[in-house]
């Protein structure tokens, strides 16, 4: 390794800290923080993004990498930390201070205007600070990258690679079948969501929650369950990556499928170790959000909701449902966890139609960004696309255009993810499952930890090293497709809903 | 108020940021870290320790110090705070930073080996550690106050203004009457301790804890009660002043007591505010260790083992206890709590023997800082005095002089803020007796708001604006004087015992 790398790792893990210390107020302050202390941790967040980011611009950084690309004898490890730090670096650096401390605040102000317009369901208060938010990351992208279209660099800081044309064209491919499959299962009859009123405890819950993070090898020495207002998955420092839920007592799927979710996440982060000089640097981050997100649907989707995982696991739950779960059979609940209804809301959405709710936002963004949608034609503009894609008209905005956060805090480009997650997990699921044909029948007898080792190997301990696009070819032998995707829902749904 | 005041508070402010961000870390690491986040955890806090160093030592505060003290116009407050920064910036860089390291490295190598020197019953093992705290706290002393005698300097730090001969002064008398009482309590009948096997559930014990903290008007939405191994207070924050109890089933009177005593800290840290102005500053933190633990001490045992208390709270209890409290009645369970028997264990002790646990630790100290008592001889020298002060022999060194974490780390001079906690308590609690005649009254009523608020307004709200003499002689009209806890000590247990 070069001095100059060692003094780069050096730098990098002071400034991870500082990331993890922040992780942790933030952590505390959903899940135990005591009501009126949240505006001296506003000023302690504030003082730690401050010194985070003179960490991060830290002239030395450049020097270094200045100083490393000119050499032909890096590692591939070191060529990788490179890549992924200067990207980091030139993202830091390129935006002036006054622009940085304008945005801040423009969000912030946009966010709590946002959320004050949701409750009354008043878009046009809200109108003047999203298009205020749409010129800003016009700005951002120019500061970033100004030869690229602006909409392409927002995309490309959570999914590096990807640009509108790229996402555009695996998004008409996943349209058309999801479109299709929803089509085939409307015409079927609808199942019956049979957990839809059982009462279960939130202690009961947090049993069930206990037993699925087990039974996925969530290791529970290097993290938490918690409760909190939205379920969330945030690592603390690689050996303290915590999850929580939320307890709804007439609905406890809701918990348990939101704690294999996030125990997906979190499995994801605990397995990163692409090389043990890199440890605590950037090369040992996750890859990027798809990626993540790819790692939290299979477990949840693919393996959480599969016949094969409850045929192992359904005594257990049963056994903790007690009484109330009298009435459900394993055959029953499969069915139900599976039930695909179109609907107005993206976090409800089934695993069918979540794809059409991510669309929706892409397309709605796209037209943002290249000029063809104005903001104020956003209200009229979601109920066309929300009709045309999903058949489902929403009552008010409330429930329409202004049902998510990400807009007004500025994160265009983010959506695509959730939907890419999707298709990463099924294409990594179709090879594991021709390198381990028998991988069904494991799980159906307790074995997901063949699961676990094959995403571990193949997945997980990279970290950064490759990019997603090398990633996922390295790992199937293909660039993503989406008719992995494809395959898995037309088989599993044609199973359930008899089409 | 002069721009140099208003800049030294800005700094300040930051330096208090960092503290409490170290707060809510540690607190973490206390209640819900997962064990194998230790690692990360512990360079998580250098970081901060280092940050919160480097603000410390800025040479601007030195600067701005230097032209406030040539002033003669500072305001009382502006005058307070120049002195309180003073001493904590003298503190920190009187201190060389070779030998800053150098101490905590031995104090961390020497704490561990502590550890495992009690678990062995091993004096042996931890006695050059013990050797090398004593040589490094003389050597401390020397860089703070070369002209002072070194365990001076060194108790000054725990608690300012004081010294050896200060505290031998009140000591000797405090010992004469605690032995004098002891012997009368042990000519009478023993009281039976009804408490004692008791089973109540960790779930029941923490509603008998939020019972009580309601009772003392801890604020539930600037603070929050958890678990840990060893309770503590900590400050994450103005607002978020957290507190921990433990429990143990067969016996719920001491996580009831813990709590109040708790609770008692808490409500000090609550009520601190001496001026707007200087709010997140050092004028705004509590003036010492001894005042409070008066604080702590006067909630948990004059207030918290009263009669009085109980007349209101008893049957609350009860109802909270279910059948497993039936065996109990009031006049019972307040004699049970009471009850005075001499004990090894300094922490486990009662109202009465417990200063004479400190005052052997004290003399104790006196005497390796002077010289007469070499470090070899520490373990005879502890069952001497015990057996003189208290009649007991400890069977083995780890439940004697290896029994307390304090020295190992180099704490020489805390223990005496321990006793001196009793005796400011029952100063202020009699001059709060003279100024609310009916206080016992009122609070058989219900009403410990009385209490709370007479100190808010006498000790609290000052925080560090007056040194620990000043406070007491502006509170109580006098200087500290032992004779009030002698009284109150008197008085509560010749009518408990009978004598």
């Amino acid at each position: 390794m070069h001095k100059e790398t060692a003094r780069l790792i050096e730098l990098d893990r002071e400034h991870s800290l500082v990331v993890h210390i922040g992780a942790i107020l933030g952590w505390d302050q959903e899940t135990y923080m005591p009501p009126k202390a949240i505006e001296e941790r506003a000023s302690q967040l504030a003082l730690l993004e401050g010194l985070a980011h003179q960490k991060a611009v830290n002239p030395e950084i450049g020097e270094l990498l200045s100083a490393l690309e000119t050499k032909n004898d890096l590692s591939d490890d070191e060529k990788a930390y490179v890549r992924v730090v200067r990207r980091d670096y030139d993202r830091e650096t390129k935006l002036p201070e006054s622009f940085v401390t304008e945005y801040a605040k423009a969000a912030s102000i946009s966010q709590a205007t946002w959320a004050e317009a949701k409750r009354n369901n008043d878009f046009k208060a809200f109108e003047s600070h999203l298009a205020r938010m749409v010129e800003l990351n016009r700005r951002r992208a120019a500061y970033l990258n100004p030869k690229a279209k602006p909409y392409d660099v927002l995309l490309d800081l959570y999914e590096p690679g990807s640009t509108q044309e790229s996402i555009a064209a695996v998004f008409s491919k996943m349209k058309a079948y999801l479109v299709d499959i929803l089509g085939k299962i409307r015409s079927r009859p609808q199942i019956e969501d049979r957990c839809e009123g059982l009462r279960v405890s939130p202690k009961t819950q947090e049993l069930i929650s206990g037993y699925c993070m087990k039974a996925l090898h969530y290791e529970r020495d290097r993290g938490r369950l918690d409760v909190s207002a939205h379920p969330f998955t945030t690592t603390l420092g690689a050996d303290d990556v915590r999850i929580t839920t939320r307890y709804i007592e007439d609905y406890f799927p809701s918990s348990l499928f939101s704690t294999i979710h996030e125990s997906g996440h979190a499995l994801y982060e605990m397995g990163i170790d692409p090389n043990p000089e890199f440890r605590g640097t950037k090369l040992a981050e996750a890859v990027s959000m798809a990626v993540h997100e790819s790692q939290s649907r299979l477990w949840e989707n693919i393996v959480g909701r599969s016949h094969a995982f409850w045929e192992r696991n359904f005594s257990a739950l049963s056994a903790l449902l007690g009484e109330e779960g009298d009435s459900l059979d394993l055959a029953g609940f499969v069915k139900s966890v599976n039930r695909v209804s179109p609907s107005l809301i993206r976090t409800e959405a089934d695993e069918v139609t979540y794809g059409l709710h991510v669309i929706a936002r892409f397309e709605l963004e796209s037209a943002l960004f290249d000029g063809s949608l104005s903001v104020g034609d956003m209200p009229a503009a979601w109920q066309t696309k929300y009709r045309d894609l999903l058949g489902v008209e929403a009552p008010d905005d409330r429930q329409g255009c202004l049902q998510d956060v990400h807009w007004s805090m500025g994160a265009f480009g983010y959506f695509p993810s959730y939907a890419l997650g999707n298709l990463y997990g099924a294409q990594f699921w179709a090879t594991l499952k021709k390198e381990v044909p028998d991988i069904e029948a494991r799980v159906a007898e307790g074995d997901t930890l063949s699961v676990l080792k094959w995403l571990r190997a193949n997945v997980h301990v990279h970290g950064s090293r490759y990019t997603p696009g090398e990633l996922i070819e390295k790992v199937t032998g293909k660039p993503l497709d989406p008719v992995w995707f494809e395959r898995y829902l037309r088989e599993k749904y044609s199973r359930i809903y008899g089409f």
